[in-house]
């Protein structure tokens, strides 16, 4: 069940595409709500394509879907997962969100950020193919990342993307991480939940992960802990234990917890729902989560203003045409960067007042 | 030889500044200027103090300085260390720096970023303590971190110290950080070479340093190297290496020297400065310096740009005047945080156009 779901002529992307979006813009707003608050999956998934689409017009658009959604948005556990690639992070969702679906009687949409993924049929094939059993279940939305050049961009889509399947009544929201660097931090700013999964091993397989990704986890799984891994997966749960004492002390009283887990034996499934119902519970009698959702929204905020400034910067006539010469001199030395940037300034703001630094 | 060395009236900290900055004010460009080529400490003191100044005035006469001692700068090595606090960075720096000037014919510059620096004599007075020897050459200068509030403002103006130092002909730039965090990947951006100077111990100790630290390092030192210490050095040293066997190939075919240290036995030292030269004969030849601080001026043009469209959008009085309401209405989740930034761009631009985004 994807944006795709309704599509036929599959091996038309393009114009297919095109076409959605056509049906899309020929829809009017108030359909689209009433579709996205029923909790029709078709309609979210053309809704989160308009959301990402780049157009001025689709923008406009965007913009008023989100502002319907957003009173009916706000009510999930949004749960982020990450890991280096081959920890299992596909299979441990499908798993993990099939037990979500059968056994908690939830709603589970599973969206993704990779800054560098493209458009493709592949990928959101590889989507399909990647989370079978998950994608097949009426109470499962999965959608793979937006495509975009920046990871700012992809960051805004997918937080409206989770305000739309919140506002479908998708009350469990899992976001992975796809792309490695940056999306970590990304995402851990739009969750409420932080999740890291990783490789049974110990000691200098650990030192693989960033130490910046351990300090953001609010529980830690040992992944594919079946097997002949079952005894190296008991020294990586030792040793990242060790490694999380040395940390000072958590000011929300939150000890992490350290699962062992195998989605092909299907165990610690449970353990791991009951931390996160345990985090949820407390998080919430201590405030922490609230507070951190404002947090969250403040920082977002400042992003996107950074991210609009930025953008009417740089596409700013004036600018555009002064800055590969600018850079160019700053570059070779002939200018400071200081004095370049302020006098890209004066362009932009069309006067020569002295902006204080 | 500080900033305060002519002073005769340390009782009287800020009419003095005061009485600094005023008699700055009466100099001309061109004696500052002249005063700066000839190298002429006193002079360069006070350039630094008219750089540090947020007054409006100040900055124009600062731009003016700066562009004058631009052609003239660029010559120097320029030198990071870092470290976790009770390494003993500034025992290494003043017996680093001793052996430079008195061994090596160098002049040497030590500067510091410290976003948590606060204006104080107490810490000026603190840094003569902690570098008594090195403060007495008179081929030393040795200049606190500026005080200010974000680290964007610290770092401009450590970029344009440096400036200012060299073209007063010190030949080495040592830049010290002294906050935790994020400082380093800002003194990172600013030199060709990164020294990361390390307690002796080992394992669980090492873990203490971010991954991401040890990832910049060009050279790593292992500090405190004496007495006791030898065994456990020796232990550390072997792990850095494990460590960062692990790592991927450096493009630059550079392989990090790993060295033990004594400030107080004085050891270590000539084999510390060994790689260095060797680190810039080769970054010259394998042309990664050059390179690198092509990438730097252009990574400061864009930061400097941010920080000034940061500003004049913060200042901007319709901007100020609605931000409080609207923050507010973000963080209650009343209006999504993307809508907010179009709403508060428009104040900005003054009008209503669809920037894109």
């Amino acid at each position: 069940m994807n944006d795709l779901s309704s599509d036929s002529h599959r091996q038309e992307v393009n114009p297919h595409l095109r076409q959605i979006l056509k049906k899309k813009m020929d829809l009017s707003l108030s359909q689209m709500v009433k579709g996205i608050l029923q909790g029709d999956t078709g309609m979210l998934s053309r809704a989160i394509t308009l959301v990402e689409s780049t157009r001025a017009e689709d923008r406009n658009l965007a913009a008023d879907l989100i502002r319907e959604c957003l009173p009916h948005s706000g009510r999930s556990q949004r749960i982020g997962i990450t890991g280096v690639p081959g920890v299992g992070k596909s299979t441990f969702i499908e798993t993990f969100g099939s037990y979500l679906i059968q056994k908690q009687n939830r709603k589970v949409a599973v969206l993704a950020v990779d800054p560098s993924s493209q458009v493709s049929h592949g990928s959101i094939l590889g989507d399909k193919t990647r989370m079978e059993a998950l994608s097949q279940s009426p109470l499962a939305f999965i959608r793979p990342s937006p495509s975009a050049g920046s990871l700012g961009g992809v960051a805004r889509k997918t937080r409206e993307a989770i305000i739309l399947c919140e506002a479908a009544g998708f009350d469990t929201i899992i976001i992975e991480t796809v792309g490695v660097g940056q999306s970590e931090t990304t995402v851990k700013s739009m969750v409420d939940l932080f999740m890291l999964l990783l490789l049974p091993g110990a000691g200098d397989e650990l030192q693989g992960i960033k130490k910046g990704i351990m300090e953001m986890a609010d529980l830690i799984v040992i992944h594919k802990a079946d097997g002949d891994n079952a005894k190296r997966a008991n020294l990586a749960s030792a040793d990242v234990r060790r490694a999380l004492r040395l940390y000072p002390e958590d000011p929300r009283e939150w000890t992490i917890p350290v699962e062992l887990c195998s989605s092909l034996e299907e165990t610690g499934i449970e353990d791991i729902w009951m931390d996160v119902e345990k985090f949820f519970r407390h998080g919430e009698i201590k405030g922490f989560i609230q507070e951190n959702r404002k947090e969250q929204a403040e920082f977002w905020l400042r992003e996107s203003v950074g991210e609009l400034l930025h953008d009417s910067f740089f596409q700013h006539p004036r600018v555009a045409k002064q800055w590969p010469t600018v850079k160019k001199e700053v570059i070779e030395g002939r200018i400071s960067p200081f004095e370049a940037a302020r006098s890209l300034m004066s362009s932009f703001t069309g006067d020569n007042s002295d902006l204080s630094v």
